[in-house]
């Protein structure tokens, strides 16, 4: 069940009719504001808000018999990332007797003015946010209600300020590529994510690290960027691989680029893993469903947003907690990749045992 | 916005005071009751649901100020459908200022109790549920409190007492099948869902008519029951083409079957579509990233979704709203389908022109 932080009442009803007293309104307007209603003109609001702050009120959590909530806010709904972790935030809501709200915040990366009056009058456990960041004012407004929030943050750029959950993309990327070199290849190609974002850095970095720590060199040609969606990957490995020093393996840095690399093969007629090696990343579930099945690195999303869960009820609960958890990604050896059969390997390149 | 059902506050304060009274009890403890307070007594709780039934009382939906939801309520959210169903509703929440509450009913069909209890409690919009059906005492509970409820139910086997969406299964698996036909090929296999299934049914049934209707007689051999899942694609595909007369062609069924089938294909050496052409059913985003990307049966399951949230609204406001809407199915036609070329059809079929 959940925990409940005790309350204080007394000094609770102090500073309400203190923060009335001043902004010159009824307890009950204080009240209206508190709750999130529309009955209250916006610079009415706006006075009892910066009040409410000034005298650091924290409002009291509902108590243990109403049925609790816990927010989860998507940017977008559409990612192949959604179920696994809206699955992860209800498997610690249904331990503790507790639902699920979903908000889509829309194009924008943040949720709108409408959603924070939502939640302040559903007073959830706490909030959930996927790739999401929240203005100081809201945050502000979440603080005073005593409503915490913590971050999913698979890109790993997460603001310095918010307790986040991610995963070992530097990591994952060095996994990727080792085992693509321990099956014997040299000539190893990568896709990686969009150029602006921290998670495609980390996996191009693992990359190179581990080509490094085989004692091989990059070539430069072989190293691109996509947009961890399909057509991205389809794109860079057509240029890839429609040419006579074509790689044998191929990083695809995420698992919807590596379908896009399964079909450039299909209609370049290479047979995966015989002509080449894929290994995706996410591990996201159409990846044991392509053909073949995907090696890829398992990034751990359903227990991302357990973890992101469990903070919220510590945080709820008054506990202390870290301000960042990198989970641990792990490499999935399936059926795209395998040794080189040796026909596509340029000539300058060592042998698999060297 | 939403509708607000008009408020008859004088003849709902008397029908508390009413149930209060022969229950014995106090009108707070009534209006705890209608709450979904767990601080009353399991008899006494009982004891009111009777007398509120008994009275046919319908509670005032909440103020407009309030922030509204709508629930949906899955069986199992690992579901590939999952996500569709939820943007769906989430369009249209979105549309009317309202948050969508998300809740994974477990292994058996039916929410637990624990669930009707916060429904009370949160005093939703409505209620979508996907897959499921309520218990009669569930089913009062909900309305007493004036919040309705709809199925979204793409096998098709809706209660008849309460409002449902589905789609056009017969059509579909018409479609599909015609498809083939009208690509030439003759010899043409089915893998349906489980038997126990309507939507299982109605799509081989499709299948029937389209060959009957194109002067086929279906080999029973090639008539086949899967599970839905790519396992059972995969195994049905592997007995149906690794034979000397095997089909040309192949219904799947489902998109997660046809992966299953293509990945048999792989294995058994078949291209497709020039050994094998194969079809899906759903359109999941997925059946536009296989290799090749598979031509299917489009269900319109977002838009599904959307109108069963219209649907509460419009029960909620009052109007007249069908009991059961069934949207139309299309086929996508993408690169798993072509001619046969021959080499695999047998010679007792007539030619793709005849």
């Amino acid at each position: 069940m959940l925990h409940v932080v005790r309350e204080d009442e007394e000094t609770a009803r102090v500073t309400l009719a203190q923060v009335a007293e001043q902004a010159g309104v009824s307890i009950s307007t204080v009240s209206k504001v508190l709750n999130g209603r529309q009955d209250v003109s916006r610079p009415t609001r706006l006075k009892v808000e910066r009040l409410l702050e000034a005298h650091a009120y924290r409002r009291t959590p509902r108590s243990a018999w109403e049925a609790p909530l816990i927010e989860i806010v998507f940017h977008e709904l559409d990612s192949i990332w959604g179920m696994e972790l809206i699955r992860g935030v209800e498997d610690v809501a249904k331990a503790n007797h507790a639902s699920v709200v979903l908000t889509e915040s829309g194009t924008r990366h943040l949720p709108g003015p409408d959603w924070v009056g939502g939640v302040v009058q559903r007073r959830p456990v706490g909030v959930v946010l996927v790739f999401s960041s929240l203005p100081p004012a809201v945050k502000k407004q979440l603080k005073s209600r005593a409503i915490p929030f913590v971050i999913i943050d698979p890109a790993g750029d997460p603001e310095p300020d918010v307790p986040s959950v991610g995963s070992a993309n530097w990591s994952g990327g060095l996994a990727a590529t080792r085992h693509l070199v321990q099956c014997g290849h040299r000539r190893i190609a990568i896709i990686t994510g969009p150029r602006d974002m921290l998670c495609s850095m980390a996996r191009l970095d693992g990359y190179r690290s581990a080509m490094s720590m085989a004692g091989l060199t990059p070539d430069p040609d072989l190293v691109t960027f996509g947009d961890f969606h399909v057509e991205g990957g389809y794109a860079r490995a057509m240029e890839l691989l429609d040419r006579p020093d074509r790689p044998t393996a191929l990083f695809a840095g995420s698992d919807l680029q590596a379908l896009g690399v399964l079909e450039a093969a299909r209609v370049l007629g290479l047979r995966v893993p015989q002509d080449l090696s894929v290994v995706g990343y996410d591990d996201v579930p159409l990846a044991q469903w392509s053909s073949p099945a995907l090696t890829t690195v398992h990034q751990p999303l359903r227990q991302m947003a357990q973890e992101a869960a469990q903070m919220l009820l510590r945080l709820r609960a008054g506990e202390d907690t870290a301000t960042r958890l990198e989970l641990n990604t792990r490499l999935v050896v399936r059926h795209s990749t395998a040794a080189p059969t040796g026909t596509a390997a340029t000539a300058d390149t060592a042998p698999p045992d060297a």
